[in-house]
Protein backbone atom coordinates (compact mmCIF):
# COMPACT_ATOMS: atom_id res chain seq x y z
CA UNK A 1 0.00 0.00 0.00
CA UNK A 2 1.13 3.64 -1.24
CA UNK A 3 0.26 6.07 1.00
CA UNK A 4 1.38 9.86 -0.11
CA UNK A 5 1.06 12.83 2.36
CA UNK A 6 0.50 16.33 0.80
CA UNK A 7 -0.17 19.92 1.53
CA UNK A 8 1.20 23.27 1.89
CA UNK A 9 4.49 24.56 3.71
CA UNK A 10 3.77 24.32 7.41
CA UNK A 11 0.93 21.96 7.09
CA UNK A 12 3.20 19.38 9.32
CA UNK A 13 3.39 16.15 7.20
CA UNK A 14 7.12 15.58 8.34
CA UNK A 15 6.66 15.91 11.89
CA UNK A 16 3.54 13.83 11.66
CA UNK A 17 4.89 10.65 9.93
CA UNK A 18 7.64 9.49 12.20
CA UNK A 19 4.77 8.69 14.65
CA UNK A 20 2.43 7.45 12.26
CA UNK A 21 5.14 4.85 10.98
CA UNK A 22 5.26 4.27 14.40
CA UNK A 23 1.48 3.63 15.13
CA UNK A 24 1.60 0.87 12.17
CA UNK A 25 4.69 -1.20 13.54
CA UNK A 26 3.17 -1.34 16.14
CA UNK A 27 0.26 -2.79 14.61
CA UNK A 28 2.23 -5.13 13.16
CA UNK A 29 2.71 -3.75 9.53
CA UNK A 30 6.48 -3.18 7.87
CA UNK A 31 6.72 0.68 7.50
CA UNK A 32 8.76 2.57 4.66
CA UNK A 33 8.92 6.16 5.16
CA UNK A 34 10.50 8.16 2.44
CA UNK A 35 10.51 11.85 1.05
CA UNK A 36 10.76 14.12 -1.83
CA UNK A 37 12.71 15.13 -3.49
CA UNK A 38 15.22 13.71 -1.15
CA UNK A 39 15.39 9.76 0.00
CA UNK A 40 18.00 8.62 -2.18
CA UNK A 41 21.60 9.95 -2.47
CA UNK A 42 20.77 11.49 -6.12
CA UNK A 43 17.99 12.84 -4.95
CA UNK A 44 19.81 14.43 -2.00
CA UNK A 45 22.21 16.56 -4.09
CA UNK A 46 19.24 17.26 -6.75
CA UNK A 47 17.23 18.50 -3.26
CA UNK A 48 20.77 20.50 -2.46
CA UNK A 49 20.17 22.08 -5.87
CA UNK A 50 16.94 23.21 -5.50
CA UNK A 51 17.08 24.55 -1.91
CA UNK A 52 19.97 26.67 -2.26
CA UNK A 53 19.88 29.98 -1.23
CA UNK A 54 23.00 30.49 -3.99
CA UNK A 55 20.18 29.79 -6.96
CA UNK A 56 18.15 32.47 -7.05
CA UNK A 57 17.81 32.32 -11.02
CA UNK A 58 16.20 28.65 -10.95
CA UNK A 59 13.63 29.07 -13.62
CA UNK A 60 10.21 27.07 -12.78
CA UNK A 61 10.72 24.55 -15.70
CA UNK A 62 13.94 23.52 -14.62
CA UNK A 63 12.92 22.96 -10.84
CA UNK A 64 10.02 21.02 -11.81
CA UNK A 65 12.24 18.50 -14.41
CA UNK A 66 14.39 18.31 -11.18
CA UNK A 67 11.61 17.27 -8.75
CA UNK A 68 10.77 15.08 -11.35
CA UNK A 69 14.30 13.42 -11.61
CA UNK A 70 14.73 12.81 -7.98
CA UNK A 71 11.35 11.60 -7.92
CA UNK A 72 12.17 8.70 -10.91
CA UNK A 73 15.39 7.79 -8.95
CA UNK A 74 12.83 7.37 -5.51
CA UNK A 75 10.31 5.52 -7.30
CA UNK A 76 12.41 3.02 -8.84
CA UNK A 77 15.07 2.54 -6.43
CA UNK A 78 13.19 2.91 -3.01
CA UNK A 79 9.48 3.00 -3.39
CA UNK A 80 8.73 -0.19 -6.04
CA UNK A 81 11.30 -2.31 -3.81
CA UNK A 82 9.64 -1.70 -0.99
CA UNK A 83 5.80 -2.56 -2.42
CA UNK A 84 7.34 -5.38 -4.05
CA UNK A 85 8.21 -6.70 -0.52
CA UNK A 86 4.54 -5.93 1.37
CA UNK A 87 5.57 -2.85 3.01
CA UNK A 88 3.58 0.20 3.93
CA UNK A 89 5.21 3.06 1.96
CA UNK A 90 4.80 6.72 3.30
CA UNK A 91 6.20 8.97 1.24
CA UNK A 92 5.95 12.79 2.09
CA UNK A 93 5.16 14.62 -1.03
CA UNK A 94 4.81 12.55 -4.81
CA UNK A 95 3.27 13.62 -8.28
CA UNK A 96 0.66 16.16 -6.31
CA UNK A 97 2.96 18.57 -5.36
CA UNK A 98 4.36 18.34 -8.78
CA UNK A 99 0.31 19.40 -10.01
CA UNK A 100 -0.30 21.37 -7.07
CA UNK A 101 3.27 23.57 -7.01
CA UNK A 102 3.87 23.46 -10.93
CA UNK A 103 0.56 23.86 -12.55
CA UNK A 104 -1.80 25.57 -10.07
CA UNK A 105 1.42 27.32 -8.52
CA UNK A 106 3.12 28.35 -11.48
CA UNK A 107 0.94 27.97 -14.07
CA UNK A 108 2.43 25.50 -16.01
CA UNK A 109 -0.01 22.86 -18.31
CA UNK A 110 -1.68 20.25 -16.42
CA UNK A 111 -1.54 17.88 -19.21
CA UNK A 112 1.98 18.46 -19.72
CA UNK A 113 2.92 17.91 -16.00
CA UNK A 114 0.61 14.73 -15.70
CA UNK A 115 2.51 13.37 -19.22
CA UNK A 116 5.93 13.93 -17.67
CA UNK A 117 5.01 12.64 -13.88
CA UNK A 118 3.06 9.65 -15.79
CA UNK A 119 7.08 9.27 -17.54
CA UNK A 120 9.22 9.67 -14.35
CA UNK A 121 7.05 7.23 -12.25
CA UNK A 122 6.17 4.87 -14.82
CA UNK A 123 2.68 5.12 -14.27
CA UNK A 124 2.93 4.73 -10.13
CA UNK A 125 -0.08 6.18 -8.41
CA UNK A 126 -0.77 6.40 -4.82
CA UNK A 127 -3.40 3.96 -2.83
CA UNK A 128 -4.17 6.63 -0.81
CA UNK A 129 -3.33 10.43 -0.24
CA UNK A 130 -3.29 12.23 3.09
CA UNK A 131 -3.95 15.92 2.40
CA UNK A 132 -3.20 18.12 5.28
CA UNK A 133 -5.06 21.52 4.64
CA UNK A 134 -4.09 24.50 6.19
CA UNK A 135 -4.94 28.16 5.88
CA UNK A 136 -1.81 29.18 4.40
CA UNK A 137 -0.68 32.38 6.57
CA UNK A 138 -0.70 29.97 9.40
CA UNK A 139 1.64 27.38 7.64
CA UNK A 140 3.73 30.04 6.69
CA UNK A 141 4.25 31.61 9.90
CA UNK A 142 5.19 28.18 11.28
CA UNK A 143 8.28 27.32 8.62
CA UNK A 144 9.07 30.76 9.96
CA UNK A 145 9.18 29.86 13.29
CA UNK A 146 10.86 26.70 12.97
CA UNK A 147 13.37 27.92 10.74
CA UNK A 148 13.02 26.10 7.65
CA UNK A 149 12.74 29.12 6.00
CA UNK A 150 14.74 28.37 2.49
CA UNK A 151 14.22 29.16 -1.00
CA UNK A 152 11.05 27.35 -1.60
CA UNK A 153 9.12 29.50 1.06
CA UNK A 154 10.53 32.88 -0.97
CA UNK A 155 7.29 32.78 -3.44
CA UNK A 156 5.01 35.31 -2.38
CA UNK A 157 1.81 34.10 -0.50
CA UNK A 158 -0.47 34.37 -3.27
CA UNK A 159 1.61 31.37 -5.06
CA UNK A 160 0.92 29.63 -1.53
CA UNK A 161 -3.28 30.22 -2.36
CA UNK A 162 -2.81 29.15 -5.64
CA UNK A 163 -1.48 25.69 -4.33
CA UNK A 164 -3.95 25.00 -1.73
CA UNK A 165 -6.33 25.91 -4.05
CA UNK A 166 -5.14 23.21 -6.40
CA UNK A 167 -4.94 20.52 -3.82
CA UNK A 168 -8.48 20.94 -2.75
CA UNK A 169 -9.36 20.72 -6.48
CA UNK A 170 -7.11 17.65 -7.15
CA UNK A 171 -9.07 15.67 -3.86
CA UNK A 172 -12.09 17.02 -5.27
CA UNK A 173 -11.13 14.84 -8.89
CA UNK A 174 -10.65 11.67 -6.82
CA UNK A 175 -12.29 11.19 -3.91
CA UNK A 176 -11.58 7.72 -3.77
CA UNK A 177 -7.94 8.16 -3.42
CA UNK A 178 -8.31 11.55 -0.97
CA UNK A 179 -8.70 11.97 2.39
CA UNK A 180 -8.56 15.58 3.97
CA UNK A 181 -7.00 16.20 7.12
CA UNK A 182 -7.89 19.53 9.45
CA UNK A 183 -4.36 20.14 9.91
CA UNK A 184 -4.98 23.29 11.96
CA UNK A 185 -5.83 21.24 14.67
CA UNK A 186 -3.28 20.18 17.34
CA UNK A 187 -0.99 18.39 16.62
CA UNK A 188 -2.31 15.04 18.53
CA UNK A 189 -5.70 15.61 17.09
CA UNK A 190 -4.22 15.10 14.07
CA UNK A 191 -2.18 12.47 14.29
CA UNK A 192 -5.15 10.69 15.63
CA UNK A 193 -7.43 11.14 12.15
CA UNK A 194 -4.17 10.34 9.90
CA UNK A 195 -3.99 6.75 12.39
CA UNK A 196 -7.90 6.46 11.81
CA UNK A 197 -8.03 6.94 8.18
CA UNK A 198 -4.79 4.84 7.22
CA UNK A 199 -5.61 1.93 9.67
CA UNK A 200 -9.19 1.55 8.15
CA UNK A 201 -7.96 1.66 4.46
CA UNK A 202 -5.17 -0.84 5.74
CA UNK A 203 -8.27 -3.35 6.60
CA UNK A 204 -10.36 -2.72 3.86
CA UNK A 205 -7.71 -3.14 1.52
CA UNK A 206 -7.59 -7.23 3.04
CA UNK B 1 20.72 31.98 -35.93
CA UNK B 2 20.84 29.02 -33.55
CA UNK B 3 23.40 26.11 -34.70
CA UNK B 4 23.69 22.76 -32.81
CA UNK B 5 26.72 20.59 -32.78
CA UNK B 6 25.75 16.53 -32.25
CA UNK B 7 27.50 13.63 -32.48
CA UNK B 8 28.93 10.41 -30.77
CA UNK B 9 31.65 10.25 -28.17
CA UNK B 10 35.06 11.09 -29.41
CA UNK B 11 33.39 12.78 -32.70
CA UNK B 12 35.75 16.23 -31.60
CA UNK B 13 32.80 18.69 -31.70
CA UNK B 14 34.04 20.42 -28.26
CA UNK B 15 37.36 21.01 -29.71
CA UNK B 16 35.98 22.66 -33.61
CA UNK B 17 33.36 24.78 -31.65
CA UNK B 18 36.48 27.20 -30.44
CA UNK B 19 38.13 27.67 -34.06
CA UNK B 20 34.74 27.65 -35.98
CA UNK B 21 33.48 30.68 -33.57
CA UNK B 22 36.25 33.13 -34.31
CA UNK B 23 36.06 32.35 -37.94
CA UNK B 24 32.49 33.46 -37.46
CA UNK B 25 33.92 36.65 -35.36
CA UNK B 26 36.30 37.18 -38.01
CA UNK B 27 33.80 37.15 -41.04
CA UNK B 28 31.95 40.19 -38.28
CA UNK B 29 29.39 37.92 -36.78
CA UNK B 30 28.85 37.85 -33.02
CA UNK B 31 28.75 34.73 -31.60
CA UNK B 32 28.14 32.99 -28.28
CA UNK B 33 29.30 29.37 -27.47
CA UNK B 34 27.83 27.03 -24.94
CA UNK B 35 27.45 23.45 -24.03
CA UNK B 36 25.22 20.95 -22.53
CA UNK B 37 24.38 19.95 -19.97
CA UNK B 38 26.20 23.05 -18.45
CA UNK B 39 26.23 26.36 -19.58
CA UNK B 40 24.96 28.08 -16.45
CA UNK B 41 25.88 27.85 -13.04
CA UNK B 42 22.54 25.25 -12.59
CA UNK B 43 23.43 23.18 -15.21
CA UNK B 44 26.96 22.98 -14.14
CA UNK B 45 25.83 21.74 -10.34
CA UNK B 46 23.25 19.28 -12.55
CA UNK B 47 26.54 18.41 -14.81
CA UNK B 48 27.87 17.38 -11.51
CA UNK B 49 25.67 14.91 -10.49
CA UNK B 50 25.25 13.39 -14.12
CA UNK B 51 28.99 12.20 -14.82
CA UNK B 52 29.76 11.67 -11.00
CA UNK B 53 31.67 8.30 -10.72
CA UNK B 54 29.72 8.11 -7.30
CA UNK B 55 26.89 7.80 -9.13
CA UNK B 56 26.18 4.54 -11.06
CA UNK B 57 22.73 3.82 -9.74
CA UNK B 58 21.48 6.52 -11.97
CA UNK B 59 18.59 5.61 -14.32
CA UNK B 60 17.91 6.58 -17.58
CA UNK B 61 14.94 7.96 -16.56
CA UNK B 62 16.69 10.07 -13.89
CA UNK B 63 19.54 11.06 -16.58
CA UNK B 64 16.78 12.25 -18.98
CA UNK B 65 15.30 14.86 -16.56
CA UNK B 66 18.27 16.15 -15.45
CA UNK B 67 19.54 17.32 -18.89
CA UNK B 68 15.88 18.25 -19.56
CA UNK B 69 16.18 20.23 -16.46
CA UNK B 70 19.81 21.62 -17.27
CA UNK B 71 18.19 22.30 -20.56
CA UNK B 72 15.43 24.47 -19.47
CA UNK B 73 17.67 26.54 -17.24
CA UNK B 74 20.55 27.24 -20.44
CA UNK B 75 17.58 28.02 -22.89
CA UNK B 76 15.67 30.90 -20.81
CA UNK B 77 18.95 31.97 -19.04
CA UNK B 78 21.39 32.49 -22.15
CA UNK B 79 20.29 30.62 -26.32
CA UNK B 80 17.11 33.35 -25.76
CA UNK B 81 18.72 36.41 -24.65
CA UNK B 82 21.70 35.80 -26.95
CA UNK B 83 19.22 35.23 -29.67
CA UNK B 84 16.89 37.93 -29.48
CA UNK B 85 20.36 40.14 -29.56
CA UNK B 86 21.26 38.85 -32.78
CA UNK B 87 23.81 36.46 -32.14
CA UNK B 88 24.70 33.47 -33.58
CA UNK B 89 24.70 30.79 -31.35
CA UNK B 90 26.59 27.19 -31.12
CA UNK B 91 25.46 24.79 -29.08
CA UNK B 92 27.25 21.07 -28.27
CA UNK B 93 24.89 19.16 -27.72
CA UNK B 94 20.74 20.04 -27.34
CA UNK B 95 17.39 18.12 -27.91
CA UNK B 96 18.61 15.71 -30.93
CA UNK B 97 21.13 14.52 -28.07
CA UNK B 98 17.90 13.76 -25.69
CA UNK B 99 16.39 11.78 -28.99
CA UNK B 100 19.57 10.11 -29.81
CA UNK B 101 20.82 9.14 -26.35
CA UNK B 102 17.64 7.84 -24.45
CA UNK B 103 15.39 7.50 -27.03
CA UNK B 104 17.14 5.47 -29.83
CA UNK B 105 19.80 4.21 -26.88
CA UNK B 106 17.89 3.78 -24.10
CA UNK B 107 14.83 2.66 -25.99
CA UNK B 108 12.62 5.27 -24.13
CA UNK B 109 9.08 6.75 -25.81
CA UNK B 110 10.49 9.04 -28.37
CA UNK B 111 6.71 10.28 -28.52
CA UNK B 112 7.05 11.22 -24.80
CA UNK B 113 10.59 12.32 -25.35
CA UNK B 114 9.65 14.74 -27.85
CA UNK B 115 6.72 16.28 -25.51
CA UNK B 116 9.04 16.52 -22.78
CA UNK B 117 11.64 18.42 -25.01
CA UNK B 118 9.35 20.89 -26.03
CA UNK B 119 8.18 21.55 -22.57
CA UNK B 120 11.85 22.16 -21.26
CA UNK B 121 12.40 24.51 -24.00
CA UNK B 122 9.32 25.76 -25.17
CA UNK B 123 9.68 24.96 -27.92
CA UNK B 124 13.02 26.59 -29.60
CA UNK B 125 14.46 24.49 -32.56
CA UNK B 126 17.84 24.49 -34.10
CA UNK B 127 17.94 26.61 -37.61
CA UNK B 128 20.77 24.38 -38.17
CA UNK B 129 22.20 21.42 -36.97
CA UNK B 130 25.91 19.61 -37.87
CA UNK B 131 25.73 15.90 -37.19
CA UNK B 132 29.70 15.02 -36.87
CA UNK B 133 29.21 11.60 -37.45
CA UNK B 134 31.42 8.79 -36.72
CA UNK B 135 32.61 5.19 -36.55
CA UNK B 136 32.30 4.60 -32.99
CA UNK B 137 35.01 2.16 -32.12
CA UNK B 138 37.25 4.93 -33.13
CA UNK B 139 35.33 7.84 -31.57
CA UNK B 140 35.62 6.12 -28.10
CA UNK B 141 39.32 5.08 -28.73
CA UNK B 142 39.63 9.21 -29.35
CA UNK B 143 37.91 9.97 -25.78
CA UNK B 144 40.06 7.17 -23.43
CA UNK B 145 43.22 8.81 -25.36
CA UNK B 146 42.46 12.13 -24.25
CA UNK B 147 41.32 10.92 -20.96
CA UNK B 148 38.02 12.25 -20.94
CA UNK B 149 36.62 9.08 -19.46
CA UNK B 150 33.61 9.10 -17.74
CA UNK B 151 30.51 7.73 -16.23
CA UNK B 152 28.53 8.45 -19.58
CA UNK B 153 30.84 6.65 -21.30
CA UNK B 154 30.83 3.53 -19.57
CA UNK B 155 27.79 1.90 -21.37
CA UNK B 156 28.64 -0.57 -23.90
CA UNK B 157 29.37 -0.28 -27.74
CA UNK B 158 26.42 -1.63 -28.78
CA UNK B 159 24.41 1.30 -27.15
CA UNK B 160 26.84 3.80 -28.72
CA UNK B 161 26.22 1.80 -32.26
CA UNK B 162 22.16 2.66 -31.29
CA UNK B 163 23.21 6.59 -30.49
CA UNK B 164 24.35 6.79 -34.12
CA UNK B 165 21.93 5.41 -36.23
CA UNK B 166 19.35 7.19 -34.33
CA UNK B 167 21.57 10.33 -35.02
CA UNK B 168 21.48 9.26 -38.60
CA UNK B 169 17.48 8.68 -38.81
CA UNK B 170 16.71 12.09 -37.35
CA UNK B 171 18.84 13.89 -39.75
CA UNK B 172 17.33 11.96 -42.59
CA UNK B 173 13.60 13.08 -41.29
CA UNK B 174 14.67 16.75 -41.48
CA UNK B 175 17.17 16.76 -43.81
CA UNK B 176 16.78 20.73 -43.91
CA UNK B 177 17.75 21.42 -40.61
CA UNK B 178 20.90 18.39 -40.68
CA UNK B 179 24.19 18.57 -42.37
CA UNK B 180 26.21 15.51 -42.16
CA UNK B 181 29.95 15.79 -41.12
CA UNK B 182 32.14 13.16 -42.06
CA UNK B 183 34.00 13.62 -38.48
CA UNK B 184 36.55 11.00 -39.47
CA UNK B 185 38.24 13.27 -41.97
CA UNK B 186 41.50 15.01 -40.05
CA UNK B 187 40.85 18.11 -37.95
CA UNK B 188 41.43 21.02 -40.45
CA UNK B 189 39.31 19.59 -43.09
CA UNK B 190 36.48 18.89 -40.56
CA UNK B 191 36.52 22.71 -39.47
CA UNK B 192 37.19 23.39 -43.17
CA UNK B 193 33.12 21.80 -43.96
CA UNK B 194 31.81 23.42 -40.77
CA UNK B 195 32.62 26.95 -42.16
CA UNK B 196 31.20 26.33 -45.64
CA UNK B 197 28.15 25.14 -44.17
CA UNK B 198 27.42 27.47 -41.67
CA UNK B 199 28.90 30.91 -43.46
CA UNK B 200 26.48 29.61 -46.82
CA UNK B 201 23.55 29.24 -44.08
CA UNK B 202 24.26 32.39 -42.77
CA UNK B 203 24.08 34.12 -45.99
CA UNK B 204 21.06 32.15 -46.64
CA UNK B 205 19.56 33.80 -44.43
CA UNK B 206 19.86 37.30 -44.77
Amino acid sequence: MFITLEGPEGSGKSSQIPALAQYLEAQGYRVLCTREPGGTSIGDQIRAVLTSMDNPELLPRTEILLFLAARAQLVAQVIRPALREGKVVLCDRYGDSTLAYQGYGHGLDLNSLRAMLNFATEGLKPDLTLLMDLDIKTGLARKKSIDEWNRLDAYEVSFHERVRAGYLQLAEEEPERWQRVDASKPKDEVQTMLRQIVLQRLKDKI
